[in-house]
């Protein structure tokens, strides 16, 4: 049985299958944009569907973009010799805010999970490859999750760009900074021995 | 700085503003939003400005309606002499979910809170003691929250509806059903031993 006017019921639902919103969450949220002025409820509906409509993937690195080259791939500032692929458009938001690379990205949009039927064909993996086949890229540096499949997805990959010359590495494991030796598990133990290096 | 195109940016912006949403949240949400099809993106977009559009406040009980009466007051089979009063259209929701009550709602829409600036006049107040004054209502049940502003808000009304011949009635205090005795605080213990009944 509905309680709340069709309207609102409608809003909730769609709130509601948001990822992590529950029913009293979806509850909440539909009744703070219902408390909104018009205007604002309004440029929040036009923001979902502005966003929609204005942005594609940039045809160089597939990262989301609001038209032409994404703002990376359009600086003349950036190092165009190396590449860094990761699976997802907010990998690159947290490496951007390291502000410690420059050079270029390649977004995969997802990992090759058999278990999800995603193969290498459903991820960026072949424009990738043609991007190192026209040989401007020295580099490329695998920042996929250290996961599984982050992990095969890296593999495959680095298999795939053997016959070009270029030279394939894989972000450093280990403690993460701040971290505790105790509370860290076996396998990022035994990665962070392995990757010790030269005080 | 930022990291997305703008329209996304925009998008991220508009969920941060929902109570309960984070940065991070935000950013999970409207990369969601961006990966459905246009269709359905289109449908929440709707969704919002339909229910800001369509939903309007009961003449007679103030409480959330798509348009004339809400389904309560137009409904011929709920008892017209009993009034419960709620602060919020959750509220309404609340009770009928409990399907024990079958008369007629009034939504304050806020309680009486000075620290707020609310006060009488900028609840549904007014039109409560006009339907009241009409003499259709023999009980009016004071179904605020059991918290200081709430308990304010049922004494100021019930003062106010004194002159009228109605039976004014607090909703009952005591151990919340499934509680526990040794978690219950001293002043709903004491409530509910005031309130004792025979067996």
């Amino acid at each position: 049985m509905e309680f709340f006017p069709a309207p609102l019921e409608k809003l909730v639902e769609q709130f509601a299958k948001l990822p992590g919103i529950g029913g009293k969450s979806a509850q909440r949220l539909a009744f703070f944009v219902l408390g909104l002025p018009m205007d604002e409820a309004q440029e929040f509906a036009n923001a979902i569907t502005d966003a929609k409509r204005k942005i594609t993937f940039c045809p160089v690195c597939q990262n989301f973009t609001s038209g032409g080259l994404c703002s990376v791939c359009a600086s003349p500032k950036r190092d165009g010799s190396t590449v860094c692929v990761v699976a997802d458009p907010r990998d690159v938001a947290a490496i951007e805010r390291s502000r410690e690379f420059n050079g270029m990205y390649h977004v995969l949009h997802g990992v090759i999970s058999p278990m999800n039927h995603v193969g290498p064909d459903d991820i960026a993996i072949k424009s990738l490859v043609e991007r190192v086949a026209k040989g401007d890229i020295k580099e490329v540096i695998m920042a996929t999750n250290p996961d599984t499949e982050g992990e095969a997805t890296a593999m495959y990959i680095a298999r795939l760009l053997k016959p070009f010359s270029v030279r394939v590495t894989r972000l450093a494991y280990g403690i993460p900074v701040g971290g505790h030796l105790e509370f860290a598990d076996d396998a990022t133990l035994m990665r962070a021995l392995e990757g010790r290096r030269e005080l």
